[in-house]
């Protein structure tokens, strides 16, 4: 079956100048798929009207009134912006006209918009955030990385679950590989939390590896890793924070003066081919995990590129049918708890 | 006074042929200073009769009959091994025959013996894993690194105090500031013993700036950054992991073909003076804070430049009185205070 993808395509720092030409170079990458954008009319037919590619007929434009803004509260974006363009975007999902949705929106507001339209999956107590990071061996899935603050063992078993489905659809792995991102290999190490996690997924019938440290994130020891949101977005974010540096750093050696900067120029083209290996945009877009539908959240400074690549993901992850893989791995691994795990259901307790 | 710092000359992957010649190159350094090294008599004599500095005058020898290993059960060494060269190098600072102590090995180990030996600081529950991070700006010290998996809010206020102090003796800054690590800057982020926190470093008369995130600490926006030391070992050990992955990304485009490899020679001075910017060997040493004593862990792989380094760092940690402002400190901060709180003091409930 084609997938639609709706794309809030006001979300984000730029706006249809990006959405739009990012649709386009997707509906060219992937040529039986649909889009439909939403947002404010004036400024879409005018976005639209400067592009000329054919694909542009599989582009369907869905009317919205409003924008959520970057800083807005979420809480304030569910309830006042009803015809907001992320919203609509959701919308329809939940009305099956789109079996995906990607929005370089507040993330705040499109996570809790998600979990009202959409409601979560059976057996998942909340959605988390899953992105993919660049590895020494390829790409590693990381969640949550910063939907949950507080996570209960249960709910961890879960974003394994839910991990494990996502990659084995999209990455085409059939039984990935799951680390628990903790302070030590050994059982003996972490909190309780952390502790407890480990037997559930112990005794999950998931490929659990063990403990993993920050340090295998990005030496690709397992396929999946999971964590609460907390530790997980300041990973992230601490990732981004050094990365930046070292660029800068690096950049402003090679412009220190002439001389340097004629040793640029000689190596530019490794500089390049190193610059590309790591680039952001590559792995653009974050998975809100565990709704009844596929929602893709991008960075919100994407360009084209970048934000094709977050419709790419989106429409892989619908073609895939991510969401009959985690109903049916959360089927599998509940019936592959101990008694008691399985008769309090995987939820969490509270 | 001149400062004598007691070395576990055992520890670490390399032993006395690193130890050794790093506390050579440190007493050349600072020319006040002396070192008692401790450890087996046979390969620590053999070590020193191949060093010719005068510098050697101001070495001691103290015998320690076995060696903690750098995987062994911190409860097992520290029952079991009590003439340990790690032992008997932190019964001198509590002997008062040295005011520093620096070890490579086993960190679990020198944290366990250094609690039960020394004993911590009044008003301090647990103490701190510290160490500094190269920023855009300088540096930024960070703790705890993983000696506390769970904080109280209280404990955080502490190593918010231990932190400032630190900083203010080492770096020399009069009023260091500092960042909470948090999932974003507004105050209703993150799980509640962050928003309690918060609370309690406003009301501290420290210079609190607020909230940070994982980019800021390599953005420098704060002189200390306050974490749960789960949160800061997988920070860490995220950022080594990824600093690794990028070098060895790079040092493979570079010896990729005859073409790249020549462009490596051209930038040679380039990437060098870049990786002279961030060798970690420069940040070696991260400090047991909290303790009524100097303590220092080095990496256990340490070459001699980076001992020396963690050697320099416990120096001047205790020429600059440490432990003193840590005291200092914790009393203004009590008296800072609210009743309720000062009432309590600042140690956790529990």
């Amino acid at each position: 079956m084609p997938v639609t993808v709706a794309v809030d395509a006001m979300g984000g720092d730029h706006g249809p100048s990006v959405t739009l030409p990012a649709a386009i170079e997707f509906l060219e990458a992937v040529p039986e798929a649909r889009v439909v954008a939403v947002g404010l009319l004036e400024p879409l037919t005018a976005a639209l009207a400067k592009i000329k590619s054919p694909a542009k007929a599989r582009i369907a434009i869905e009317a919205a009134s409003e924008v959520v803004e970057m800083h807005e509260p979420p809480a304030d974006a569910l309830r006042r912006k009803k015809d907001s363009s992320m919203r609509v975007a959701v919308n329809l999902v939940k009305d099956g006209r789109a079996e995906a949705c990607v929005s370089a929106g507040n993330t705040g507001a499109l996570m809790a918009i998600s979990r009202f339209v959409l409601k979560t999956l059976p057996g998942v107590d909340r959605p988390a955030i899953a992105s993919q990071l660049p590895t020494r061996k390829g790409v590693t899935t990381v969640l949550d990385l910063g939907a949950n603050v507080n996570c209960s063992p249960e709910q961890l078993l879960q974003f394994a679950v839910m991990g494990t489905a996502l990659v084995s659809a999209v990455d085409h792995i059939d039984r990935p590989t799951v680390g628990l991102l903790n302070i030590g290999e050994e059982d003996i190490k972490g909190n309780d939390v952390v502790k407890e996690t480990a037997e559930l997924l112990k005794a999950s019938g998931l490929n659990f590896h063990g403990n993993v440290e920050g340090d295998d994130i990005y030496k690709g020891t397992t396929d999946v890793v999971v964590c609460d949101g907390f530790v997980g977005n300041v990973a992230l974010k601490t990732s981004e924070g050094l990365a930046g540096m070292l660029y800068d750093f690096l950049k402003a050696e090679f412009t220190r003066n002439p001389l340097t900067r004629l040793a640029a120029v000689v190596a530019y083209p490794v500089l390049k081919s190193f610059g590309r290996r790591i680039d952001p945009r590559r792995y653009n877009g974050a998975t809100l995990l565990g709704l009844k539908g596929v929602v893709v959240k991008s960075h919100g400074g994407a360009d084209v590129m970048a934000f094709r690549n977050a419709l790419m993901k989106a429409h892989a992850e619908a073609a895939e049918g991510v969401l009959e893989r985690i109903a049916t791995r959360m089927a599998a691994t509940h019936a592959a708890m101990p008694a008691t795990a399985a008769n309090g259901s995987l939820s969490a307790d509270a």
